[in-house]
């Protein structure tokens, strides 16, 4: 393997000589061996990055800062890197101290090297272009690091809303389908009132509609941008108009509306943007959990257990007992929920771990809001097509248990009183005899009446007045 | 004591004679010995309570379903409930099994027994007024508690933000007094740039008046009603046309804009709301810790610390230490954020843990969203009153320290490059000459254009173009 | 009222001319009005503090720096605080800043004032008795407050421990007498293989009693004590021989097993041994909520659940549904399983937040902890005497469902395999027929051979060689 | 590509002729694509698996379960995949449904088709030899995986014993390095009382020693086992004794001492030693958070901030600050100990998720641990290597600020009080003029005492008697 030398503030180092990358990249290397999940597995980070560089790129241009030689071949090589042709060259690993630096310097150079090549010279003749001085002209990495999270969070939202709307589709088809299932309501797991288990469904497709909202009204505060804070938010380094004109860039390139934010001091030890989405991932994770335990408890037996629904078979359940089918697909889902959950605590320390003019832990606010997004989206896309799609009704089941459950009365309490109503049932309970026999013997309504108020069915809505 | 005699479905139980609460208030108060917390010191619920009371009398009046006599004893008598000359007759403890029935049973049967003397009738005559019958009807605990404990919240909400913009007035008033105290930032708690400290106190007025809003949008949320729902969504034993009937007379009674949830059956089993609320206080936490973090660390000394500003004095610091004071308001408002964070997760597992149609787990989420939204509200007054009010800033300290550090050395960056501005720095930090004498003795600037550069004040915001 | 004027460090102050405490307490008062709970309201601490304040004063009489009249007077002060005399007089917030010193304070004052009182002196006059430099001697906060905590906590643990086991006897009870209760296991919520329900119970009480070893192995870290260290560990303003002293008359008077810490700078900022009781509470209540999660589960429907075992019952479930009951213990718990754990994640980031030579946010550890292990000795009582003791097997319905399910043929599986087993149960899952006649048709196995190997009570436990 | 034909009681599957894993473990790589990272990434856990199924095996065989030419070839198989030659064969997703039953049908399968090819026959002639018959035998997924778990974490655990081992050694001999390196004391921040920097230093290694004491403490909860328990416990298909067997064998080929769990039905559905090890952990988190926010502050400067040591410099701290250098290791760590408290919580709710005989969740908690035990032996070593090792003391700075400071008034309150003492602190404060002299100028102390009273040194231990 050949070397070139490199020199940075701290000394000379060796870099390969075919490496994009240069000194600083080599020392984050050294430094940290943590995860060993190098941020080119995070690719939208990556393409992220390239975009803001070749935004600021265009910006200081226009502002007389960098010229057209040097500009252009910025824009060219940060496109190129945007394209994902030098992914791998972007080995440094996703948790790392010093709040992204390494991240922002790893492309630097790698654009600053590409750069070079562009305009004829060789990698390492910083003389010609410079990482700092040039790729990284009118920024610092605590204003492209941040921002590029954002953008990247933002692309990587869409995958998820994307999963999230087929799920809820699919949710609601099978609401459609379970209409007309008659089936008791449980509520704190003891027989309750009868509804239809489309009512059931659809709820679940209204409970994941709603995240998708909530999700979707906060996603604006992502493209939201401290571009020109540069070090503390104060500007420093920057020229009046840049924070505007690389904020138009930006949303050209990215074609997101990526705004200034109104205080750069404030936007730049903030934080706040990623509590907002890893809470709202943390709420989609919640529901989805408790979806998914539903699903479980509905599908539980076929013996032994409620036994209303069907899941799919999707393997063999069991290295031991024959013939066992498990609900593997929203039990893998609940584990990524937990995750998620566990990932928005981490998260929330990081964030409050903020000090004075930075926040330095925005490195592993990225990994855990990257994990949780793709992790929900391809939990969406298993639990739809592996899961909800191929669920069938037990509609034999479901209706024997409306049968067999006294819990019908309760339709008669407006009528009969609430009294009259318990004693019936604690009689039925007791002796079998059916709830519509006890109430005619007793002479509180007559048979007629009763048959109507005592229909599951029209249990399933309010009455007509 | 005297007593007399209640029977409720699991037979008869001696209740204190004078008690407007019944036999199952008094069958709960055995169940649940777990905090010793009654209901009664949360007034807000109790009150809310009554409101939903009253307002379903009126619908209930309205739409047929309760004669006038029994309705308007009732309304008589949550209107005195509401007043608070009741609280006294809500001794259940706040945490407690049944989904919040015998808070609601409570709130029935003080009513139910008020209205029965407002009819001339003794205490626990049911014939003539039911707590199930009447002052229940068309209800369930199911709507009735979760559509109280929003309201509750929402009042308890406005508190909060009262305190919550008068702290981010008080920022802004000392951003406004700092706005000429020049400080050097300090990035992963190193010297970074000058900036003011006007800039880092009108920060931390964005930062929590960003907090405010977030809290401001997602509100509505909690005017959202699943009233008319009754025990599972299905709105069975209602009348068509009752939920917009209750939500209109509720809107009146509480002057909220309460609307129904667009599907019971989901927003019976839902808490996304709360879980949306609960995140909010945690962010407002998070936010809020980290400043007071930084207040501590900026009043840090006064021999050996930070020292740029001056918290007041509340109290000696230390029994042993004479003189030393301490950041005690910051370190209790620190504390208060971690108890929200901590009651954060206790809702997010309550609300994970909801099973089929309804989740059973309301009372410990109503009992942490109180304690954290009165909690964040007290700690905002006392951090207003007795600390931000009183700050002053260490002025000479402050540019003594801007003085002594190299930082300003970015500033030359882009004029005499990256490595340059680098090498000045070591050099200034190693012989302790200034900055300014060594960029002109190395011929890279003229006096001139160093001290314009170096022009500290210049530093606290982008150059003109 | 009438009121004498203290004075401080921070000037003069109105102190009502009854109180014990004095000048400090009231600027505590205004200072700090969070939660409204008063250290009052642990009378362990305040006892335990008291315990300290008097250990303090026999070493330091013992080693010569106090003299005997001052000494004893603080000494009967002390008693008597212990007794619970003067509880009123601890009016403290129990969540403050100064890292407890409000509370060590109080105690100073009011042990001082009760001890001029002994002494022939009015309340107030500290030139003949002093606070700080008598009461609180060779003492700092930094060692007084969590020393007294850790006293405090053990005491409490002592009480959970007390219902833990009681509550284990309760469980092993039921292990017995459902020793012969033939059940289906579930896991993943599907049929399984046989067991007992006296297997189900046993287990419970296993697992409990394992929570109650692992706090038991813990606690010796509660009773490792930092007196001694005074301000920060160095031991400043005491003598040598002081700690061991201190330590041997606290185990004396606690009746406790009091011992140095083996680093003082360590042992003062480090809030180790509160993580430890609160992960394990936190593991405790982590088991206890999936048995009562199991219990609800067991004890579902009575119609459209699992219905193998009833909870008594405790109230109407209700108040829509006449005659519903619900398992509202274990729900209950359920809830302070939450709040234990939602509690650890608080008392987690104050251990984290400690800086330097102190960690300056024991208050809400303490406020935790105290909660934690009181809700849980409340909720093993609620659990044992309202649920457990009275939970009542359904022994058809769970042979019944041993009967209806195929489960058993895992059995078979050693002699005709799994594959032949999984096609065995697949063939009597869709036409109903018994796994029996199925395999004896099949010729894989004689009626006899069969019949003893489908014997579920022998697949509750390994065969015999 | 060519395939062989597969079957299991779903149907058949075309799997890779050369793939030792079969038909399930393609279902599995169809069902479960979460996170992308395989379970060969974690070899520990196959190892394990390994021997628990060579231990099997060699159990079976002492009990005239297994023939020999079977039982050899499965041995056989096994320790090949043990030392990691059929690594690539592990392709399943480390979450997944089902309870680890893929990783056990993934191992089973891979080994049942090795011992075919050792013993002469094609992969896929399952006649001869079956993954659940054979391999498989006297076992269940639910007692094989978490035994495994636990066998591969007690594994890791040992990495990370070391890694801490050498960390404390390294703070010790810090500890002893800066023994004579007098300095400030700071509580809340605050100057507080003299001490030296070797005892800040030794309190590092301490607090960390003790970690390790604690983890070293509950390690035997790892090696105890439920082998022997097959599906829930109870023991189907296995004999009397081969719980016993199967731990010695396993005892002998892992070098640990396992023992069989006292109650297998416990055991099989409690995963508290999970937990308990994960409290651990992020116990260590917690305090290793704590050092390194204490590293980041004492290195804080090296103009405005307390500067009292100097953390090596790893990199360039700025891509904007030139000669900026930032303590990127410690903030490295801190976010480690952030992941590691979220993990718990991960690991928490996964716990308190089981339900009945089992819990399904485990998979999600071996990835936490896996990550958590790994990211804080690498974060260790780091920590040492890259930081603790290279830090140097500002001795001079350190010996300026306890000159300065005031806070040495304390060790005069024993002979002059704490009011007088106080005093002397706020004159001293004001006016700049030193206490020494202000003491004598009041006629307190002599000189000579004063001095001796006040030798920073003296204060930094229990005076002599």
């Amino acid at each position: 393997m050949t070397f070139r030398t490199e020199k940075d503030s701290l000394g000379p180092r060796k870099v390969p000589a075919d490496a994009y990358y240069g000194v600083q990249t080599v020392r984050a290397l050294e430094n940290f061996q943590i995860t060993g999940i190098p941020i080119s597995l995070f690719p939208r980070l990556v393409q992220a990055i390239a975009c803001v560089k070749k935004a600021a790129a265009y910006a200081n241009m226009e502002l007389g800062l960098l010229d057209e030689e040097r500009g252009n071949a910025i824009i060219q090589a940060a496109r190129e890197v945007r394209s994902g042709k030098f992914n791998d060259q972007f080995p440094v690993d996703v948790i790392q101290g010093g709040a992204g630096t390494s991240v922002n310097m790893n492309a630097n150079e790698v654009i600053c090297n590409r750069a070079l090549e562009i305009m004829g010279h060789e990698k390492g003749e910083y003389q010609y272009l410079h990482p700092n001085n040039h790729v990284n002209l009118s920024q610092s990495t605590n204003d492209v690091y941040p921002t590029s999270l954002k953008i990247a969070l933002t692309w990587s939202c869409a995958d998820l809303f994307k999963e999230l709307d087929l799920l809820v589709e699919s949710f609601e088809a099978k609401g459609e389908e379970f209409a007309d299932v008659l089936k008791m309501g449980r509520t704190q797991l003891q027989d309750a009132v009868p509804m239809t288990l489309g009512q059931e469904f659809a709820a679940y497709a209204v409970t994941i509609h709603e995240d998708i909202s909530r999700l979707h009204e906060i996603l604006p505060f992502l493209t939201e941008s401290n571009m020109g804070a540069t070090a503390i938010g104060t500007g420093i380094n920057t020229v009046e108009g840049y924070a505007e004109a690389v904020c138009r860039f930006l949303s050209a390139i990215t074609d997101l509306e990526i705004t200034p934010a109104v205080n750069l001091v404030e936007a730049t030890n903030d934080t706040g943007a990623f509590v907002l989405v890893s809470g709202m991932l943390k709420r989609i994770s919640v529901k989805l959990s408790k979806v998914c335990n539903d699903l479980r408890l509905l599908s539980s037996g076929p013996h032994t257990g409620l036994n209303e629904i069907n899941l799919p078979a999707m393997q063999p359940g069991s290295s031991i007992m024959p013939a066992k089918v498990n609900p593997v697909i929203p039990e893998a889902v609940n584990q990524v929920c937990y995750q998620v959950i566990g990932n928005d605590l981490t998260v929330t320390m990081a964030a409050e771990g903020g000090q004075l003019e930075l926040n330095v832990f925005e490195p592993i606010i990225a990994f855990n809001l990257f994990q949780s997004v793709d992790m929900l989206a391809r939990a969406s896309l298993m639990l739809r097509k592996r899961c909800v799609d191929g669920i069938t009704a037990n509609r034999e089941r479901c209706a024997e248990l409306v049968h067999r459950s006294v819990g019908a009365v309760t339709a008669l309490s407006p009528v009969i009183g609430y009294e009259a109503a318990a004693s019936i049932a604690k009689e039925s309970d007791k002796t079998g005899r059916p709830v519509l026999d006890l109430v005619v013997e007793r002479g509180l309504l007559s048979r007629d009446e009763a048959e109507k108020m005592l229909d599951p069915l029209a249990m399933t809505r309010p009455s007509a007045r």
